[in-house]
């Protein structure tokens, strides 16, 4: 294994070289000048072996969902994103070669998201590898999107498909077997590779569609939750609506206990948001321009705590309360 | 134990109630306002534990040590610090109390720095505790400090006194037990809790006094050696000249061996910077102002390398290039 100083050079250095303000990786710190009249935005993620992902799985993988779900930290508060910085504790057995797979993963993501590495740090663990990203975005001042500002009557959104996350979890743990290759696999694709909905949130805040919002990785009644609780109202949801992937379709036809896996578990990372009812026709043409289906599912009202109802109105009980990654 | 958002209500929450923008960390992310004219300055470091830190080492200590190496370096960048974001992977061992007690080291430096936790993210480890801190300042646009600036026949200077870190480690390993009790605490001390010298950079940065600048974190010659090389120039310090404390003087008086640790270990956290000749006064002025020492050391020159000349100039050889906290 090469040293610290020769890694960064290698490996790391080179997805540095399209900041200025990140000298290389050769400065104790790095500078970034964020547009004039904007905020910054910094969010923080860390993912540990055995625990966010497995001994095996790909590293150009692990790479691109550490920084996609930092990305859709920054796509929920509506943010433009920059750079991000990375602290990585390589454990014994990491070698060059899986540092040379994890930063082909990142540049992927990099020319994809148009962004680039500031600094980081890089250390030995004699514990399982620990990757902690921070990503750094900013946003016209006073245009962030936040949890707190939903309205009782609000329509709820949420855009792309929901359940997928936590389907591919399963997958990967080598359940749901009896769902066709092709669907096991999107599932699988859409746990480890998360699509961060940076436009959508962008276009949320600058269009100031959205009274709330928070991307969903607890879960989508958990989340929900969080918009409730900050924004002091209760949500309900209709569990029809909520937009579920062929796959997802698929194996909810195979086993309908799946429903509270879907709607309670985690890792999809799409955005949920509240809007005025009178946004609806602009968040459809919205929706419409970015080719990204985002779905109305329910909405806000006076009290407290989520409801989720059925075909009938009747409320489904969840018993999990949300997927929690502590 | 607490659940995470129990944690994170009871014991960080607080911590970030000065900042609008941290959302009482109930939030995807967090928002700053830089200073209009500012540039944002981003630093990360990584700490684990029985690598950084012994597994009995005080909460708060760890904590302040975590908070200042950061700080640390955005004093090298001539930044004022403005806040952070912090990513702990809690190992089974880690109890509320030992959570509570660092959350309060936190809080102690907040008040002596006038930071504010912005925001982070807390997950479980079967490994060992790992902790990632993100430091957020800001300095005047185009004033930011870096290593590559320095000029041939610049002045070398340094903050502070050098050499305690290393020896301070020596102290808690069990070493250097004919030294007096106090000269033993008070490396001991240096080692745990670092001087981020902020005031110091920030004057620099603002006075345009130095030309390259950088924190001794892998030691003096180590350190040097990444101005000389960003720089393109040689530099030449002269061990006498080398700023001592009492303590490390005395340790030097029994062991002169000790000379190498003291020039090449790390974890002194001081100021190394160049500056022209003609800046000697001004800088003389600005430490009589901190009422911190500031010390010429040497001079840069053509060339390449990192000279240590002794009394009679004759170069002293340094096996240890230098602290590797890899």
């Amino acid at each position: 294994m090469l040293g610290e100083f020769d890694l960064i050079a290698r490996y790391f250095a080179p997805l540095a070289a399209g900041a200025p303000g990140a000298f290389g990786l050769a400065n104790d710190a790095a500078v970034i000048d964020p547009t004039p009249g904007h905020s910054v935005v910094v969010t923080t993620d860390a993912m540990v072996e055995g625990v966010h992902f497995l001994p095996g799985d790909p590293a150009d993988l692990v790479a691109r969902k550490l920084l996609r779900v930092n990305l859709s930290d920054l796509a929920a508060m509506g943010a433009r994103a920059r750079g991000y910085v990375l602290a990585m504790a390589l454990s014994p057995d990491i070698d060059e070669a899986w540092v040379a797979t994890f930063a082909r993963g990142l540049g992927v993501d990099q020319d994809e998201f148009g962004i680039v590495l500031l600094g980081g740090d890089t250390v030995k663990t004699p514990g399982p590898l620990t990757l902690t990203l921070t990503a750094l975005g900013e946003v016209p001042a006073g245009t962030a999107l936040t949890r707190s500002g939903a309205r009782a009557g609000d329509d709820i959104y949420v855009s792309g498909c929901i359940g997928d996350g936590a389907l591919g979890l399963k997958v990967l743990r080598g359940e749901l077997g009896s769902l066709p290759e092709g669907h096991r696999a999107s599932l699988a694709d859409r746990y480890r590779l998360p699509r961060p909905r940076l436009a959508l949130g962008q276009a949320l805040a600058a269009r100031r569609l959205a009274t709330a919002a928070l991307d969903v990785s607890d879960g989508l009644a958990a989340d929900l939750g969080h918009i409730a609780i900050e924004s002091d109202l209760a949500a309900e949801i209709e569990a029809p609506a909520v937009p579920l992937s062929a796959a997802a379709q698929a194996a909810l036809a195979v086993d309908p206990g799946l429903r509270e896996v879907i709607l309670g578990g985690g890792d999809d990372y799409e955005l949920l948001f509240t809007a005025p009812p009178g946004a609806a026709a602009a968040i459809a043409a919205l929706a419409d321009e970015l080719a990204l289906p985002v779905t109305w599912i329910g909405r806000m009202a006076p009290g407290a705590g989520v409801r989720v109802v059925d075909e009938a109105g009747v409320p489904i009980p969840l018993a999990k309360a949300g997927w929690s990654h502590f």
